[in-house]
């Protein structure tokens, strides 16, 4: 349904307006205009208009956005209109922090299993579930359908566990691993990196 | 030094060239076009372009960038010619991780004191500093001089200790709290939201 078409830079800037109409919902209010959600995201009142308008007529001159309705909209847009069982793979400080995170919630995803090589790990719960052997990585991605992964494992083993995730069916990997991963051009990744967010605000710290 | 008026989101893929360009002089390669950068990082050549445009002449028509000029010019665009010291505030699963992130080196940034208001957790040392009791964090930091912080305090009270943190002199926060904070307009918040990356992740998968 998506249009193929549109630049990956206005699809980044998607979720960050859900994020703001879900708060803006979450506080009683049912509408809003360009000018109030680019002041709540730091991006132009004619950004937005022009972002959105690549996906069709979401708001009305003069009355703007209906909240509830563009959050629809825009949840159906990013696939979020549904909940996605995610994996955590590398159960360290970095696993057991996403794995317990509880931003995730209306948001589309639920971590349905976690996985970890160490055997002094594996059968302990964590949020319910017992951390599983990542000897059977492949398999139990694979008869679940999980196509998207949290990657926690340190960077030296990254790619290897990337490579058997990807064969196992995932196409989707939230990086968490200081390295580039190379992988076909079917799969995405995007990458959590931290020193990323500092260096964005230290150009504004003389 | 820098332009006031570029746009931030121009500022935003700066730190992810550099990334790459770090990336391309660890394998050895001295110089780059507009084109390999760009398929490097996902991003149009011509916007690569037009981004360091507003920052000066970078490269040459025909014989590219030369990566270590072009890695020293945007590092001290983005003030990581220098190196600065961070503070991580909470000390659970993800200050841990973040204070034992190996992506930092050379990239600007330094850890060199983490905080926690939980008893048990105060003097264990976590990367060869002790915890520090969050009791002392405003004089601590406002002493230090630490401008940047990374906040992994849970939801409920990450707004509170933003108010102190900014009140000692703090002005860049990479916040981890699934929550919007509330801060002054001098003040430079960065959210690591890894719902955000699922979700433009979820855009391209059926």
């Amino acid at each position: 349904m998506n249009n193929q078409n549109v630049p990956d830079v206005i699809v980044s800037r998607l979720p960050v307006y859900l994020r703001a109409l879900q708060r803006l919902a979450d506080t009683g209010v049912s509408t809003t205009s360009s000018q109030e959600l680019g002041e709540k995201v730091g991006i132009s009142a004619a950004q937005i208009r022009k972002d959105l308008s690549q996906f069709g007529e979401f708001g009305k001159q003069g009355t703007g956005y209906h909240i509830p309705f563009l959050i629809e909209r825009l949840s159906q847009i990013l696939h979020v209109d549904r909940i996605w069982d995610v994996a955590v793979v590398g159960m360290g400080d970095i696993g057991h922090a996403v794995a317990r995170y509880n931003g995730f919630a209306n948001r589309g995803f639920r971590v349905a299993m976690c996985f970890d090589a160490d055997p002094a790990k594996i059968g302990k719960k964590v949020c319910d579930y017992p951390i599983r052997d990542a000897k059977n990585l492949a398999q139990d991605i694979k008869e679940a359908g999980i196509k998207i992964v949290m990657l926690c494992v340190p960077a030296s083993v990254a790619q290897d566990v990337a490579d058997k995730l990807i064969e196992a069916g995932v196409c989707g990997i939230l990086n968490y691993a200081p390295l580039k991963l190379i992988v076909p051009s079917q799969v995405r990744v995007q990458h959590i990196d931290p020193a990323i967010g500092l260096q964005r605000m230290t150009y504004y710290i003389p």
